[in-house]
């Protein structure tokens, strides 16, 4: 039987069910109330601001109705039933003392085992069904990045891939950018040297979350693309020290461009990010643009460079890496804030022709939620 | 006379000059090399990666050189000249410890008072001079907002605006969005609410950093635009209730938007963000768009919602608000990760048309900081 009490001073309700219980503040509940004098029944936007509601709100009485909660609210005299299962789903009575670099609910990660099973989608089904689209873009939730096969082979192909979920992010390098390599017996020392694997961008504030590499010509032997899972990279920093992996996170270090002519791109954030409750939300890491490290103390600028050449070590290491050939029409989408991205040097002559651009990834998490919505109402 | 003094294991150095003095590290120096080695010399970027840079690299000799230091490098053997201002001005060796919030410097924070002063630029001269599009630049980066006046009368104008130092962010709104209001006695009550001062979208992650909101037409009285400086909003809470202004940095809101088919924006981040070290780097509020709060633990959560209620309070108090009429061909930019803004209500009859859009405040700095180097290079 659900049995609900209040508190002597009104102050919060406690909700019992046989398998659950949960404790509401009565402040917490009037500013989520649902009716429609607090919330517009059409958009869900809230109607009042905090100073609507009555300093020293309380509870005057609460009691179940069905699958409701109804709860009275002194000094207004207002009634609000609430869903017991939303309540639930909402609360916040239970201990929230996670170890720094936790990482949300959904994303797994992951080495080089993944190499098997790569997150893959079908330019022509997941264009056609919602089904499939839902299932290619969780495979960017959870993983970090995922290839997409059989699109167009036709300049501006990859903006067709960014319709699927989203907008483009234009900068300076355009709304989106070329990357032709012709390999030949004279460069190919030089284009055989590859990139270390990085995030793009770090010197923008916010970087682009999302990038799209898409292959409309390769007849060049090797040239692989490359992933490594940022977070696991920190995940095994951590577990191996976890002081160098606090260091990393505590202070800022600082990126910039300034390569072409009127820009001078900079940022000051660090390598590894966390929510103020220590979420882990963000890498980066990028050699090429680096700056100077200059928010670090000096007493600790020993251990903070120990610990940075630690994580690229780990970020190097083959254990963690997953390769595979784009051909042309084939492309992947990455996560920009967590999986870094590299090219594998070349072994032969020939051409190789991607196009790249920039998205937001709040709007592929957008997309996938209200697929997921959807597929839950039917 | 300038001295070089490395230490008995060569892990640092110290550099003394009669008005200042700087130790620093060996890992350091050679990382931050700008030989053309290390560093390409057309674009500055990095060419090699820290693990390149032998483990152990020590200082095996310094000295100075004309305004440059030279350093030599074990176990490499090799010598790299450094900018003696170059490396002062990236010293890092001093106490680090600010008090949490601090701003960056150049930020200024404001209330009413600068209602008198409120920077602002000609849409003509910023166009044709390279100079006042810095002035008018330079305000949007130290106050967080400015108006720009006599710009064309014409559909799409803003478009133009933002041109003037970046690129449109494209969201599920568009590449910009309507606002129309006609303001006739039978929606009068409605109009006259105006809306209670708030940033953009916080339910975006990134939000966008970026808005203009470009005036078309008004005939209707009132609707004057209003804007609230965030950071100084909450360096008054920081002033009265330190802690108050602590548990707003140190757990998540959550913020979303489900107003329209396929669309489900959620984000989890604090209503003050503070950098690892303490800087305030971006303000959330936005009574609409706020989800329920369930990272806030259990015995926090009365303590919290008084914060946040306080932080509402001093966000409408009329000391701190700066209003300004939009007329036709006008418009404001605003920083939408530390001012909020607002519409008054209407005291009369007629119409309002404005346009807005989103936009990137890195492209705007970096905009700034090229305006800069070229002024200081002339």
């Amino acid at each position: 039987m659900p049995n609900v009490s209040v508190s002597a001073d009104g102050g919060y309700l406690t909700l019992s069910e046989p398998s659950r219980s949960a404790r509401f503040h009565a402040i917490w509940l009037r500013d989520n109330a649902w009716d429609a004098q607090t919330r517009a029944p059409g958009n869900g936007q809230r109607l009042i601001t905090l100073s609507d509601i009555p300093r020293g709100t309380r509870i005057a009485a609460a009691a179940i109705a069905g699958s409701s909660l109804r709860v009275t609210f002194a000094p207004e005299g207002k009634s609000v039933d609430y869903d017991r299962d939303w309540l639930f789903a909402q609360s916040y009575d239970h201990p929230q003392d996670r170890q720094a670099g936790w990482t949300a609910e959904g994303v797994e990660t992951w080495d080089a085992s993944l190499m098997q099973s790569v997150p893959c989608g079908d330019f022509t089904e997941v264009s056609a069904n919602p089904a499939a689209l839902q299932r290619w873009l969780a495979g960017v939730a959870r993983y970090g990045f995922a290839k997409l096969v059989n699109g167009p082979v036709e300049d501006g192909a990859l903006m067709k891939v960014v319709e699927l979920f989203g907008y483009v992010r234009e900068t300076n390098y355009g709304r989106h950018f070329e990357v032709r390599t012709t390999v030949n017996p004279t460069n190919l020392a030089y284009t055989g040297l590859g990139l270390q694997a990085h995030t793009d961008n770090p010197y923008r504030d916010p970087v682009p979350t999302v990038q799209v590499l898409y292959c409309l010509e390769s007849s060049a032997a090797g040239g692989e693309n490359m992933v490594v899972d940022g977070f696991r990279a920190a995940e095994r920093l951590h577990g191996e020290d976890p002081e160098g992996f606090g260091i990393l996170t505590r202070y800022c270090a600082r990126f910039e461009y300034a390569g072409e002519a009127g820009v001078r791109l900079r940022s000051r954030r660090p390598m590894i990010e966390l929510a103020p409750d220590g979420e882990m939300i963000a890498v980066r890491f990028n050699n090429r643009s680096a700056a100077a490290i200059t928010d670090v103390p000096f007493d600790q600028m020993e251990h903070y460079y120990a610990a940075y050449r630690r994580l690229g070590e780990i970020i190097d290491d083959p254990a963690m890496e997953v390769t595979f050939r784009l051909n042309p029409g084939e492309c992947f989408v990455v996560d920009n804030t967590r999986v870094l991205h590299a090219r594998k040097g070349y072994s032969g002559t020939g051409t190789r022709w991607l196009q790249g651009c920039y998205a937001d990834k709040d709007g592929l998490l957008s997309r996938l939620a209200a697929l997921e919505t959807m597929e839950a109402a039917e």
